[in-house]
């Protein structure tokens, strides 16, 4: 079975990252697709999330980084090799909320192509991107102690989040 | 009863069609609303958006398309005669948590006049008009096959979508 | 339009009280009807719930006091006379998740009476007939005052209460 | 990938039907599996729930139709064969809440068998077992139309409902 | 122990003020901490927002009144005083999903700062500062009857409110 | 500040073990009480289940265990002293959705008595006592390996389920 697991990743978090991991546990192939999103300005350009997800997911051997745009409908549909789903984490019901309207609208848009869903770790389910980057931009900008984000992101993403606050241009 | 169901309808889904008709069976007259907000800029202008609405609607025969700036509480006051109410459809319990918020402050700015909600039928339940503008963006600015957004929308919609979108000015 | 507003009504609470009222101002004629449920022991009998009920809604002209056993949506048919709809009242999401699902069931199961729901009254929506049982069982089992169920129920349900669990056979 | 979907299926209902088929269609196996809980009695024997299984999902050539008593996570560690996880449906918001707690709990269990969910389809999200024994209770004691269960179980599984509350000793 | 109550609070309503209240009086000392956000334009400056909670609750003798930009978690080490929470009020189940999620992190970032929540007064659960802006806005904007503002924020607020939307420059 | 952190603890469970000592932590005097509740069986009578919690809480100084039946109302208005306030732990929006109804319940029950909650930390957030009850009785009845319940209970609860279940008597 090929696993697509679709995502903004600004930046991959340790909790995107756990859920890679279980959902490369029970597929042949996962695909980590980067989102690139048109009507949004990313944190990270896409090249650096698909570096940072290289770093933290490439020695698992079968998975694969990638980035689409446009529809994930489509984008699933291009990807499929035999037996294909979407998959996606769960933290709260909220996101269930969210995530079954998007799971329903996809297996439609796509011909068939359902999502299953993950729960999240409990340990790591508090962990957001949103939250991760208002952290970094706190915590940078005032050079503050950044031990903290060790428990939400891996040491090569506390690098780059760094380096892009140190810019001071946010 | 006269009913007031008001929205953005931006555009009007095959959801908003259900719950109007269903509002309309135990009304005695049914005003469909257009809410023109200043601060947003829609997909379709006030007129675009009633006009869809009339075509979708106009053959049942209580049923009276109109739009609005401003309240929704002073608004439903001016459109009351005799029993009046607000209907909105519900589909979640996400939804139920922010309308019940709405409905409280609307009995209290309109001096009295209530919300009553009618559930979402199951198969509509996904359908949102942010998951159809963004299908439609993707669909025909690409020219995919949309044979999937019949799902969600009327084929006059479906229209009025491609058209929008062939401009290429999003 | 006739509104079927059915419950256990055990006993009947403020907040069912408010409920009622507020449905009867948008019905023609609004029955309020006590469930018997042959699976569960109520507190109160059915006819002392439908006492209860007609002392704390007798007064409103276009409400009527009813019982039925068996399934809703027969009895909904049975009491239909022209447009017709059940009405329920929602305190959180959680009741809305629960009474959707009824609301589905009962429109398939009586060819098509609808659900309306309306939201509880927010000073009255942490009321639940179970609470008021509880605290009615310790309060008059020990003697306490009971002054805090006067924010609960009617001076009459008060009484009622207070004979039941005298009685000390609980 | 093996995938075990445990449940009461007290009785299989089309929700059910449309989890397994989709779960099978991803899966090398599905293993659907009857739960037999000492604390509880059933409407039907196990025997009997397995009957209906194999009748509603037999014709599918990768689902097996077994029974269990015990920890789910003891039996999901004894069917496992090379990738296993444990497959369960999600109807709502509240299905999630409690359906992550069990999942983190079987992982524990387990020693590592995950739990993936399905989103129900919307046309049969509100469907459940509860819903359909207390249709059928009402429905067959007092001989009334049941051509609305037809919405909810297959014909076989309306005959056994039928023959179950024909006897009277509910 | 000392109690940090952190907020937009643009403007304060009878929300905040209740939660304010209640906190206080379980505190040994309260610090009402007004956020300077600069990624967003708020209604009413810092100094404004702070002068008004400063009208509301300055006559409870354990009240202070701040504000501060940044990390909260850094605030409140700074503010911290012996034994020290942050605590939030929660009106909803979606309000406990995020307020959740930044309890946990914010326990992270401070090195053990806990939060502690009260749960909104009933009749006060509806309310919320983007609604009553948006109601200021029409309600000023048309110079309509203001009456309704009443029950959800002070006289005071209302006149600055007016004052705010009179200027006509939204 | 004297919290009341009234439970069930049938049995104590790390999660009860972890919002304890967090409670402890912002107040004066925690006092951790059993419910002793007349309509329902537990598995560990009450002087047990104050021994399991000596044994888990007994070290911290201001911790003091205790057990009720009755009305926590006024349990809580006898052991007041002087600022008083309940605490309980949420880990799921749905405990939040009854816990703030009880909260209402009880400030009104005891003349003024605030309950405040404590969020669980995202490891210990799926540990139920019902969950730890289940899984220890097909465990020892079993005699299956029981290291699993490590994660949700001390080493004392664990021995005193196996003992419990041992019995062979539930």
């Amino acid at each position: 079975m090929t696993l697509i697991y679709p995502g903004s990743f600004d930046p991959v978090t340790l909790g995107h990252v756990d859920i890679a991991i279980r959902a490369a546990a029970i597929a042949t192939r996962l695909v980590v697709a980067v989102l690139e999103n048109p009507h949004k300005t990313p944190l990270f350009s896409t090249e650096r999330r698909v570096a940072l997800l290289q770093d933290a997911l490439g020695h698992v051997s079968n998975i694969e980084i990638d980035s689409f745009s446009g529809l994930l409908a489509e984008y699933a549909q291009y990807k499929a090799d035999g037996t294909t789903a979407i998959v996606r984490g769960l933290r709260t019901p909220g996101d269930f909320e969210s995530e079954a309207r998007y799971a329903t609208y996809n297996v439609k848009l796509s011909g068939g192509i359902e999502t299953i869903f993950i729960p999240a770790s409990p340990s790591l389910s508090y962990i957001a991107s949103s939250i991760v980057r208002e952290a970094a931009f706190h915590i940078y900008s005032n050079k503050s102690d950044d031990v903290a984000l060790r428990n939400m992101v891996s040491s090569k993403v506390q690098s780059a989040l760094r380096a892009r606050f140190s810019e001071g241009d946010i």
